[in-house]
């Protein structure tokens, strides 16, 4: 595909400065340009941009002396999205349920859905309406999916979950798998049936290779609005609430309770069986050992109040001069005494 | 489906203090059951029970004054999990090989198995009675699954792997992928062939998303009854012994040996090529850089007995304190000495 | 099959110390071979294989008075690894389309592959020479695969992805599930478009059950000779260099740009939108928190040099004496005062 650089302006409603008959056949950031691309520049990357192979920059008010065609714009970033939107081609999803599906008895789908080759929507399971079923998605018996869901490939959704409206749930992504639940008789680890379920309410994200355990009794929530991102594992009858973000590698042990509007930074773990407040920030590898108040910002292992880490921390890096000056005190406390 | 209090009741075994008609819809937990529901409470719940929703509760001897109707057992949550199962449609699970899924040569397949539409059993496999293969599992060729074992939607067991019976494996598994095995020559890294494979052995439990690596030569064991959590690491050639529980997102690094009975808590780490004694405890996050002894409680990072990482994790909180003090000292020692 | 040990001191150009007549069945290491097998020994197992069960043993030159059959050659490994593949069935590859695979329409497939069945390739996808597509694996629209590649059972290569040639990705692993990128408004995370893609360029491996996400814009790098292992997260628009090495569970967040002939060990996480330069080597659990130069070794959380690192550790384990001696100091000091 190419495009003049008069349509482009017009379509993204700029101010052209230069040839409109310039053709453009791609799009692509500052680095990556070629001599036929467009690209974008805000501050401040604007000086990098003066000197890069693109044929034209999208650029905000205000830019002077600029040696390549521009296209002034309010937002350049929006812009630009446009125009990453436009270069690529769209995809085609068929809103049909693939001959090459299984689709088990007593199921209900809604309308206008896709279900796409070796997609398996096992008995008695209910699917919205808008649903995507990418390949290799598994819903299990009497598990439901809500509307203007997508779940993309290989993911699974065992018996008796519910995913909520408007989810999205990435590959290879777990839902519903038994929690990790033994009791030990004589050194032997005897299983404890898992037979809660789980329940992803609506508006939810979960990346990839992600693991949420049903609940042993009961039900292990993700709640409204929470975005889990890759690797993630959730135990069994954890409560993740509302508007939550969890960076990827990011264990919460089972029958955690998680107020609203928590972020947990990436590899953070936490015990089970604990409380953490709303609106709290853990940074990034946190170890939460205890209940948490809420709105605190807690890092380190155990996680404590993050100024109180970074203080430990600057002086935990002069332990070796503090062993030192600590031998050198006695030696002379010693000299003194004689 | 419905039943009434009566009928519970004698289901359990219980002795009933209420009307026996009452008609009850479902179970649930005390937060969340509804007004025809039935919950269960034990102490330190009866009181919460008390002005709970449900129409009825299963309680322990003992308890007084109880206004809503109860049924009166030995084990409150025994009886209760009669009844969620009670109330919990069953799950069918079809005893025949579908023929949506894809058998290969030479394979030998046992009795009353379920093989379910898009699993794949690969040519020279060996597939033992009673076994349940979900949608999109992939058994390789000259794989081996023993009886009642259970391989759950995406699970993939490689070629030459060996899995016993009565094996649970969580969905998106991967048992035999190729162990990290490289030679680095002028810079480039070279493949070291993985030629070996993966023995799970009777009565294993393995969550979702987890990884455990072929042997480069020989065999990967994971040991009878031992029990592995979501989003695990079993590098090549280790040796995970009987009975042992590894908890969520730890990694066992290569040809570690690992003695029967160990618990690793979450998030666990080790190097490679070490033994790690029987009986032994690891607490969460612990980093095992060396043989660990029998029979230990070890933490920390590197892992250390748990009560020395505790002693020095209390202290290293007090290193700013340490450092300011340290301060004082050096002066007033250099004050002294003016 | 049984060949006589004769066979294969000749497949193996050594020199048979021994019966030639005698019947090898199977190959085996020291500890695992039975009576019918041979196995091979090097410093300092020699001791060990002379009291094993093997029929016979593999050795190198000058090992004396040995009481079992040998065959004596320069590397026995390199002669024992030979054996293991003779005993070992081959696989059996059909380099064909399995007519239960799924071809979507306008895609572009080389000669000599295997499309294995229930593998999906999406509408406008390209498939070079020789690729294996293991059974569910998914090729996304527009998404393109290099000559002699290799995607095991599960893998997910979503839409416009690209992977180059002779690279092997494992089973589970998702190349290209959307980035972990939210704006926030009043409360609520709104979903930024992940509209780049990611290429994983020639001879890269990437192990089970990881994932690398694609650009929010752009492209995500995988460069070329890169070796990845198990349960690895790659955030979007990260650069990884070439020849670079990330062993298990590692995270790198989203935007970082990681020089050519790194080594990550094992849980290392680092944060967002840094460079790490070339040559460098991160101990296993490494926190790395800031820029960081070339050619070094670095450990630790936040990642500092090795040698500090270890000198840190090593002082912090002294901290509850170091508290109990300022106290003491403390006390002299109070009473030499007095």
């Amino acid at each position: 595909m190419e495009k003049t650089l008069g349509e482009l302006a017009q379509l993204i409603g700029g101010r052209l400065q230069g040839d409109a008959n310039i053709k453009i056949a791609g799009v692509a950031n500052i680095a990556a340009a070629k001599v036929s691309d467009i690209t974008f520049a805000v501050e401040p990357h604007i000086e990098e941009a003066r000197t890069c192979q693109a044929a034209a920059v999208i650029l905000p008010e205000g830019i002077e002396a600029f040696a390549k065609p521009v296209i002034i714009v309010e937002n350049p970033r929006e812009s630009f999205i446009k125009l990453v939107e436009l270069f690529t081609p769209p995809l085609t999803i068929k809103r049909e349920i693939s001959d090459k599906a299984s689709i088990g008895n007593n199921v209900i789908i809604g309308k206008n859905v896709a279900i796409m080759p070796f997609a398996v929507v096992d008995d008695n399971a209910v699917i919205g309406d808008d649903v995507i079923l990418y390949p290799h998605t598994y819903v299990g018996q009497y598990a439901r999916i809500g509307n203007e869901t997508c779940l993309y490939s290989n993911v699974t959704v065992r018996e008796f979950c519910e995913v909520g409206s408007n989810v999205i749930i990435h590959s290879s992504t777990v839902i519903g798998s038994d929690g990790f639940g033994f009791v030990t008789k004589k050194g032997k680890h005897i299983k404890v049936p898992q037979i809660g379920n789980v329940v992803v309410e609506n508006d939810v994200e979960i990346g990839a290779n992600a693991a949420v355990d049903r609940a042993a009794m009961g039900t292990t929530y993700i709640r409204t609005g929470t975005k889990i991102d890759n690797l993630v594992h959730i135990g069994h009858n954890c409560d993740i609430g509302e508007n939550t973000l969890i960076v990827a590698q990011t264990g919460i042990s089972g029958s955690t309770k998680v107020g609203h509007n928590v972020t947990f930074g990436g590899q953070v773990g936490t015990v089970g069986h604990i409380e953490i407040g709303a609106n709290s920030v853990f940074a990034a590898r946190s170890g939460i050992i205890n209940n948490t108040p809420e709105n605190v910002f807690y890092a380190g292992f155990p996680a404590r109040p993050h100024s109180e880490w970074l203080r430990m921390t600057a002086a935990s890096a002069h332990a070796p001069q503090m062993r030192k000056q600590i031998k050198e005190i006695t030696r002379r406390l010693e000299k003194n005494k004689n």
